[in-house]
């Protein structure tokens, strides 16, 4: 049996102790302990790592504290536009919608689309027709509404700002993501996100694109990232961590810390990742104040907060 | 002054001789001609490489031979929705559209999201509004018009059945793209299409997606593909591309085959990509029967269809 595990994230940015209260430190991290079991059950029952990946981020989904599913931040139609992917790392299968609405578990959708589907990546109400023919869970909008999201969006409303879920005003932060190696040695990865507070312009982050927000392939490693997607797009961030083991011969670290603190950070991004190879090494690098994070196999648990 | 150029395509696929008159050849000959020099002529009045592409892009997109812009496919709903993107080598600048109908020539707005834009990648609806705050060229659904694209439709409508533009039953292909050096030794790269005739759910595929369709970076190539979009997008080529030679140490034509004729293939993808290095090398490999592909620099001009 190898080591398999899995991490998982829920947004990384401005998060200050100084700013945060016992009580809502521990209600992150119960959070974060409960989508981690989630996903790890699902590996121990010697299930799939696209299963676990898959189990972990509905868990985060669920969670009204993070910016995916049930929380997703205010579109400037006051609207929640989601976003979400998967990829398997035996064979590079994909799949990825963009600009859903109303959908309980976008990464559910996201995975039926790698499995039914011959295309990658659907987009908006194509890809809400394509869930439904899969009798993929919708909620209304209530479902999704947040007294602390709807204050955010209020306060930029009608204005050109919009509001990365991890910029300096905030406390919630963007994007949750999970990544996982099973007893088989498959590596897979998970992400999934509500986007930023009063988007316009149908605008669509790195989350969804394979390479840039997410990406697993058994000969190297599975990455879920999180921060401003524009520049992880730029720097097609998660293939450049694979890229970078592959063709320079880096560990999973030394790629990963190359990607989010030397380049990422050199084109003026911020964000994280977490990262696992297929030996099971985790790594969780960020160049910002702090990322909700969590690990476990079987021989630790981390959930961690700051830096 | 270096070795400035441009090189161009028109879409990879099932392109037989065999199955092409000279008139028709003769055609698509000319087309690429004009493409050509439309960019070589940008960069020849010592602009950027970023104006050559998107001037050499439009040329295409105007010509209703190639399956981008006039001439764009039909999707399942009889409609025209094209993709579009472009990016920059010098500051990994980049911009584009997906899903958007009746606009022109979609690489110019994808121009504009890189200039006016905060954001990469706008989708549908939201991008046709920001075209329009823009004065970028609507046209109606007459002009996109093409009687052969029609037929293709009428075969498949109302079928699960999609066609991609460079499958065994037809002989247009889909996509077009040009890379560049200008005099400054900048590269860039543009990439646009209509995608796949009968497509449904919203499907995009790489054309704008930064990494996988389309990549420019000064310090190792610019890079357009086409072909099967969604073996692209798991394979994240264009971005490959230049991680075989930052990484691995590769030249452009080395880099280049190991993408397309190794990688792509080995998933089962065909295709093909234009490439160009900041030393004006050029590349044009494809793994199918034939890819429209041009190049132009100070020393010569190559036009070609088949392998």
């Amino acid at each position: 049996m190898n080591n398999f595990g899995i991490a998982i994230h829920g947004g990384a940015g401005t998060i200050l102790k100084s700013e945060m209260t016992s009580e809502k430190e521990e209600a992150y991290k119960n959070a974060l302990q409960a989508a981690l079991d989630a996903g790890y059950n699902v590996l121990a029952q010697r299930s799939t790592s696209l299963e676990a990946v898959e189990a972990a981020v509905r868990s985060l989904e669920d969670c009204p504290l993070f910016n995916a599913g049930k929380g997703a931040v205010f579109n400037a139609e006051g609207q929640h536009e989601m976003d979400a992917s998967i990829m398997e790392g035996k064979n590079l299968q994909a799949g990825a919608i963009a600009a859903v609405r109303n959908l309980k578990n976008p990464v559910s959708l996201a995975h039926k689309v790698l499995q039914f589907s011959d295309h990658v990546l659907l987009f908006g109400e194509g890809a809400e027709i394509f869930a439904k023919d899969h009798n993929i869970e919708f909620e209304t909008d209530d479902y999704f509404y947040d007294q602390y999201r709807f204050d955010q969006w209020q306060k930029v409303k009608g204005s050109d700002t919009f509001v990365l879920d991890h910029s300096k005003e905030k406390k919630y932060l963007g994007t949750v993501g999970a990544v996982a190696l099973d007893k088989e040695g498959n590596l897979a990865a998970a992400t999934s996100t509500g986007g930023m507070t009063n988007k316009k312009f149908g605008r669509v982050g790195d989350s969804p694109i394979i390479g840039a927000g997410n990406y697993a392939n058994n000969k190297t490693c599975a990455i879920s990232c999180t921060g401003s997607g524009e520049y992880l797009m730029r720097s097609v961030t998660a293939y450049d961590v694979s890229c970078l083991m592959e063709y320079k011969g880096l560990s999973l670290k030394d790629a990963s810390d190359e990607a989010i603190l030397k380049r990422l950070t050199d084109i003026g991004g911020d964000g994280g990742l977490i990262a696992m190879d297929a030996q099971g090494n985790i790594c969780m690098p960020f160049n910002c104040e702090g990322m909700y994070r969590a690990s476990k196999n079987q021989n630790e648990t981390i959930i961690e907060i700051y830096k």
